[in-house]
């Protein structure tokens, strides 16, 4: 990395309202939902979702967001670019990551729709099934992505599902391009297993070519490469990218770089409360420590222990200073 | 209790969503905030404080929507009177409380306040300090009380918040008027001791001559009879209401009738989270009794169990199904 930099990480990602509502197992049968996936839905389907599903409660979430409202907590330098609308969760949204530190200019979106949600259905096992209704989120083009904000971060994160809006890709693709280019690097999660099947091309040539930091689960990755072991996997990807954090839920994760391949625990949890935003908080860790120069082996420590106390309590972003665990 | 009834419980109070986050204690110093109490403030003083607020989670609330969503989760018939904006959080006050089962058809007002919020800081020692602003809440008037539901409700209950925006309180009176007419209960709770302080001669003259079910807690039914001692307040409710259920946090509650004086004791909780609620609960599993035709000592011991539950995670309305306390 070259020259003084303002942040250590600025994540960009689809800007979202957590709708979390427990549920159970029947919900899921009768509202045709796949337990574990994330699907994208219109209005009207996340309207239909919404007034079937129990009370629930509104907490800011977003994939990048969690993960950068994480990167905050661990005390390091933090942005954000995402699109809300000029509405009350978008407010919500705005208030809760710029009171955990991250700094987020991003002018809210002025078409008609509203700010994106995520409406996660959490089952008696922890496993959180998810509808996103994007809203203002498809708003979000390479507009929005400030130069100088990318070339002044050690590192620019972004999440797979930014390809799913039409406009954001073009963001997506301008950023890596800047963060390259002023000597920076750039991490992409894969995100959900059938976002890599609606963009396995596109993500295929992302990480052979434009990826230093790779983040993905078992599924996501098996997926990328169309193979059916873990091991198999892990050949494809190494030499790849500068290194792949690959994460598998309560066996802990695998680091693979040029030098070799390290083995992470996963850290211990009194009780498993709802998994959601347990793959955003790893990379939080990991990429703390990373922006901090220590080894991968201490990053992937990091990232299991951001990921365990997410996964302790409702919602998806960190409830305790995660400071306090250094 | 006269005719048949389509409710057990009708609760009235100012709808509102709660805004709930974890702060130090100096948080409330820095803010000029005295604990444990509620406070009315205006849209810019919300703003304020909303702004210097840690991140925070949105959960719908107000002290009757709390009591009226554990009736319901109890298992019982339950309708709710409160006004809301058509706005993103009015829906979200609307589905919840239609989510759990309460029947809620107040249509939003049209006025230009957006749904009214009670910002909620929770300290270390889990006490909510808690900062409203009515926002819509004020448009509540003696038109939206249908004279039908009132009519087939047992219990009309109703908080003391009411006396706080204009024009609630003709709102208030005339359902007091219609359910005592139709010979059903009338039940109120003095809801905060500053509230008391705020309509003390109102409120006397109620409990007097208007309440058959009154709920306050030690601090509340000092303020309303201006007496330092808890054994005078008691001699001074007793023959003003049918029932008076007083609280006193971990010691218990005590309930009077013309009777005679039950004590009840708290029930046990392995650890107190966030008290936000518990007043709002002890209300919902005593009239749950109540509507059942229990004694008072049953009353309150289920009003005891909903407390606790409430009180042993953050927000302000059950997790669980209430009646599987049963």
């Amino acid at each position: 990395m070259t020259g003084t930099t303002e942040f250590d990480v600025v994540a960009m990602g689809n800007a979202l309202v957590d709708v979390i509502a427990d549920v159970d197992e029947e919900f899921l049968d009768d509202m045709g939902l796949v337990k574990g996936s994330m699907t994208l839905v219109d209005a009207d389907r996340a309207e239909e979702l919404y007034t079937a599903m129990p009370p629930a409660i509104e907490i800011s979430g977003g994939s990048a967001g969690n993960t950068i409202a994480g990167v905050a907590s661990f005390g390091a330098r933090a942005a954000y670019i995402g699109q809300v609308a000029d509405d009350q969760l978008g407010k919500v949204f705005r208030h809760d990551i710029r009171a955990i530190g991250v700094a987020y200019d991003v002018v809210p979106a002025k078409g008609p729709s509203p700010t994106g949600r995520c409406l996660i259905a959490v089952t008696p096992d922890a496993q959180r099934t998810m509808n996103t209704y994007l809203g203002a989120g498809v708003d979000l083009g390479p507009e929005d992505v400030p130069d100088d904000l990318i070339r002044s971060a050690k590192v620019t994160y972004l999440e797979g599902y930014l390809w799913d809006p039409m406009r954001a890709k073009q963001a997506f693709r301008k950023a890596a391009q800047l963060a390259h280019e002023a000597g920076r690097k750039v991490s992409l999660t894969l995100s959900d297993s059938f976002c890599v099947e609606r963009h396995r091309d596109d993500f295929l040539d992302l990480v052979a070519g434009h990826v230093d930091i790779l983040f993905a689960n078992e599924a996501e990755i098996h997926s990328l490469y169309q193979v059916k072991s873990f091991e198999e996997a892990l050949k494809r990807v190494r030499g790849h990218c500068e290194v792949a954090a690959l994460t598998r839920s309560e066996k802990g994760s695998v680091i693979v770089t040029k030098n070799g391949t390290d083995v992470i625990k996963a850290a211990p949890v009194p009780a498993v409360v709802d998994t959601t935003g347990a793959g955003d908080l790893y990379a939080a860790g990991f990429l703390f420590g990373y922006t901090r120069g220590l080894d991968v082996r201490r990053c992937g420590e990091l990232a299991s222990l951001a990921a365990a106390e997410v996964i302790s309590h409702f919602g998806a972003r960190p409830e305790i200073h995660l400071m306090s665990l250094l």
